[in-house]
């Protein structure tokens, strides 16, 4: 009904390929989009991969030819989930492509080259977007109404985690995440705190971390019993203060037993305080005093939290973690269509990996660093 | 790649039909699933609404003839999601044109007319499958195989609820919900917690129900000063006792103030015990006995629980409502194209619904109904 | 300072005698109580016995004969923490003598009984209390204020139970919890979520119980491998309706695998809702509709809610059980020396009995039964 | 019945002074304790407010002198609730005197104070206690019985916190809390964090902290319109390195909107991990690995986790915060008797002095600091 087509091109068929597939067959169907995406082709490692994929997830055509994807002119948005050190060179070729560049975190293994893609896509002036997916979820849009309301008064303090348990075990194995350049739980994981902390509170201006290697060698591959060193981070904790003058703490934990998605945070205010758990990712706690009633309030995600009324029309159905990725999509799609600018882009992207870094550079000097 | 097509007719594109919508859009990037459903026709209200819906929901035609859909040679399975009095006519014309029946709950709006279907669909041979989703959520599928594994013993006790608030105001004006025929919360609700317990414990053999008008008059349409009286309960507690000795209680509750989605239970056994509610649907609670250890486990939905692992390789990454209706639709598939046979069929459901009007009968007679 | 003397005098050194104990000794450093208990006499089973437990817990004098310590000039106040079967003939022999009497719960082993007693302390004008502790905490009395000022509206809906396991194994011995004669889970815990419906919403009017034997035989004493026949029931469940219109249902289950102290409710409301459960017996949940802040409210005991600040001045520092008993034995203290009248006093306890009786009765007659 | 009197002397008689007098009331009743606590002499800052709460609290004489207080022949143990300026005149004047010191926390008001009473009471062999209530708790015991026992396997890592709100408005007055000698927010709760720390994995060894002045002025007095400066933190978050290698993170948090009693931590380990939270104090999290059954187990305290037992022979029960002062005092009069030496002593409570100092240099000079 004249809404135009707008041709995906995917690039990756790992769990984020897979979730981003999902996200751009389901959208249309829950989202009033300005255009319709269209799964054109799926770029792999070789053909056959390409192809096999491109039959399971739903594109017309697969390729062993990034390339080519990027340069096909069915192609309007170029969704990047390959490892993080090819993000570099295929955002660039889609930017000089002058595509849209759908980029998974983190943007790229080293803040400097992340702005070099920084600056090219805005020299391009192409849209960019960043699969920073947790920050889609209406629990934490809602959160950063309340903060910029005033409703908890002036903020005080912050203290924030992402805390999981994937390379909790001596015997999980190397991988891309642990390579020096761009991996460790800081970088994997923290980044995630860190992008959700400037989200609701803007820009860190100063750290101090401890990055600490809990295992100092692992297996270099799955039941190997050849194990190299490790010289990433497995835990990091950090001193935090925001521009805003607001002073806090922070963690990234990747060897974190029993914790899967501790990606959580309370945020303290004069009159009020917040708190956040993605383990419980359609509640957020909200603090008032009241005179025998003082207590944290748990609201529950409902239609009264954009978007959540897209999913469905009532309260008590939660949304999942594949329904970020659907909200991350419906923006992109407006963005590219000239709606409403998505966030993170690249910048914001490029932001949170100079933090990764400084945190990492205040541990090894044992000093704060400003950033 | 030589999968076969697999045409989908809906009709109703209401909250349950853009969810069914869905549900077809995503699952073939999810599951492995054995043949590829082809969004081919929609029925609404009228050609219009149909065409319109048929647009945003991603189906190729729309047709406001429901007869026309079913027996379209294009199509293999008919999902209804119409209201409840007409899916009888509706299953009677698919189950007639030897079509997979996939139809909302409740099967019907009586038992009789549900048996009625029932038997027509056996006779027939159809597939039929009846849209109990909650049963999906893959802690339900472990709840069950620790009660059938005797991991918590012999089960002694059983306690369950589905409570909302939707119908919570006496301002919440009539509509289908109210009829006289097959409303009601029992019918509404009620029915998702004895299928959860059936689908546990087994069938329940007699029950003492207490069901309740709380609101004795409802605007006639949302806003009316003109007020009608209710007929159907607003809040059933019941008495029951399972085939299996087991006695227990249940509730249903639609002005259940301040709950969302309390479908939850408790099943207690000699050697311990199990909690679910689906306001944290990711989570099931098991208690067991350990010296100076014993207490609640609070389980987490992850790869370890099928088929969790199809929307995500790692634990912490929440599935949300809409998922469940994909994990039912997969077996959908897979029961069409002679797979396992997928449950709840029309069988199960009339069951369900003869346990409702059994305890709605034993209310109007104060006393103990036998099934 | 001008304070009299109160003589108590203590009929039991089990649990319930040591509660008391604690509670007399503690009173007046956290209660500005009008007199000062003495801990006088201990009566127990023997002299010898008596002498060891009078000396344990603080008291002057043991004695083997309880009726010399009812009728003891000393005395004042007599605490009955004897088996149940002695409650009638103690408690009519300090109605006798005039002295106040705090009475363990259940009053006694039939409601015929326990009218008696309350007929002849009512009669006598002594001061009767008896002890119902949970009704003490400070988060039922807050529960029964929200109640009663109208701030959840009108109250449509009940839920209780009472669920413990300390007789969930089939190898839990006899005892006079499974005397035919007063014994059972419904009289022995379900006294407790009876009491609290009461003392939140008014005299219930009507139930239906279902009263079961888990268990058909049990040892007849510790590890013994007699059994003998249980004739009392190890759960029941029973729907009620109050006086004031109000329908629900409760529980009583001491073979609650998993449930250690579960005596918990959810009072629902036109215009909110309240639930508790002694488990987190520091906190009342209070639900009340705001746009998008809607959700249960987590309230914490503090000093805004009496009798918490005789305790402590500050929220945070938990009440525990035995505080409970605290706040009772200054509300005795208070009543004896004629200052407001504590409850629940005998008839009130009569009243819970007899409601016992009617679930009893009613399962017996699978009907329904007025009180 | 042979048991000696154990004559004890109060000095204060503020919140501190009647949780202690009512620990020593009531604790011969639920502990078998070595002798008997005779409750000889109150000492308050004049004689007749000294007579008013020994009536009150039950001692037997009052006093306007210490001095006099802690030389009375009759006086065994002198428990010290002054203000925490006073706490070095009086210990030294107790340790001269022999006498057994129960002193409340902090030791002093600042480490090389701490360290002169420390070894003074070293020299003269007397038993000292300081008053860390929170490590009694049984949850905490069963903690580190966990970690020694290696069920949890080797520690990576540590995450803890005290946060309260009783200084979160910035109306709050100055008070002793913030005098410039052992006052702030770190001094004040975060020692407790610390003791609790310590008392877990060991000593502290190197820290950096960043410790915040939120409000820069008070009212000099509630109410007041006079406000002076804020030179102490109200808000103190560091970096922790343990002697035994583990890194993590603590706060220190008076200003915390929202939070009563937030001591909680998180303790990490290779094969499990443990979590607790004073505002549930009786529940101790612990997580295990298991096959589709990996979960936090939430353990409720019991009999089987002692000394739980001697409040209540079983669970459900919970202990509250007074009953943590009844259990240290009962360690008190044993390791005055002669029994098990109870801790932390005074040699313990400077090392935790020792650690909040050190904290706050590095937060002055930004750097590091080891102990």
């Amino acid at each position: 009904m004249g809404k135009p087509d707008i041709g995906i091109g995917l690039i990756g068929s790992g769990f984020m390929g897979r979730c981003h597939a999902n996200a751009f067959r389901s959208v249309s169907g829950l989202f009033d989009v300005p255009g319709e995406p269209r799964l054109r082709m799926l770029a792999d490692a070789s053909p056959a991969l390409a192809s096999a994929a491109a039959d399971a997830l739903g594109f017309e055509r697969g390729t062993g030819d990034w390339k080519a994807l990027i340069n096909d002119p069915s192609i309007d948005i170029v969704s990047i989930t390959a490892p993080n050190v090819l993000h570099a060179p295929m955002a660039h070729e889609a930017i000089n492509a002058g595509k849209t560049v759908y980029c998974e975190k983190p943007l790229s293994t080293t803040a400097a080259i992340a702005l070099e893609m920084t600056e090219a896509a805005e020299a391009a002036g192409v849209v960019t977007l960043v699969g920073f997916n947790f920050l889609r979820n209406p629990m934490i849009r809602l959160a950063r109404d309340i903060i910029g309301s005033g409703e908890i008064g002036e903020v005080t303090g912050f203290r924030g985690r992402h805390a999981e348990n994937y390379m909790a075990s001596p015997d999980a194995p190397h991988s891309f995440r642990t390579d020096p350049q761009g991996g460790g739980a800081l970088a994997d994981i923290g980044s995630h705190i860190i992008s959700m902390a400037r989200f609701l509170l803007g820009p860190i201006s100063q750290v101090q971390g401890d990055c600490r290697t809990i295992f100092p060698t692992r297996p270099v591959s799955q039941g190997s019993a050849d194990r190299k060193p490790v010289v990433v981070d497995d835990m990091t904790h950090a001193l935090v203060q925001f521009e805003n003058g607001v002073a806090g703490s922070l963690e990234a934990n990747w060897a974190a037993t029993g914790r899967t998605m501790d990606l959580s945070w309370e945020i303290t205010g004069t009159k009020g305080a917040l708190a956040f758990g993605q383990e419980s990712m359609n509640e957020l706690l909200l603090y008032r005093d009241e005179k025998g009633r003082s207590g944290y309030t748990r609201i529950e995600a409902g239609p009264d939290h954009p978007p959540y009324g897209q999913f469905c029309p009532a309260p008590g159905h939660h949304l999942g973690f594949n329904d970020l990725k659907v909200i991350e999509v419906a923006q992109l799609l407006a963005a590219h269509c000239g709606g409403p600018k998505a966030g993170p882009d690249f910048r914001e992207a490029y932001e949170v990996q100079r933090t990764v870094e400084a945190i990492q550079t205040s541990s090894q000097t044992r000093s704060w660093v400003a950033l």
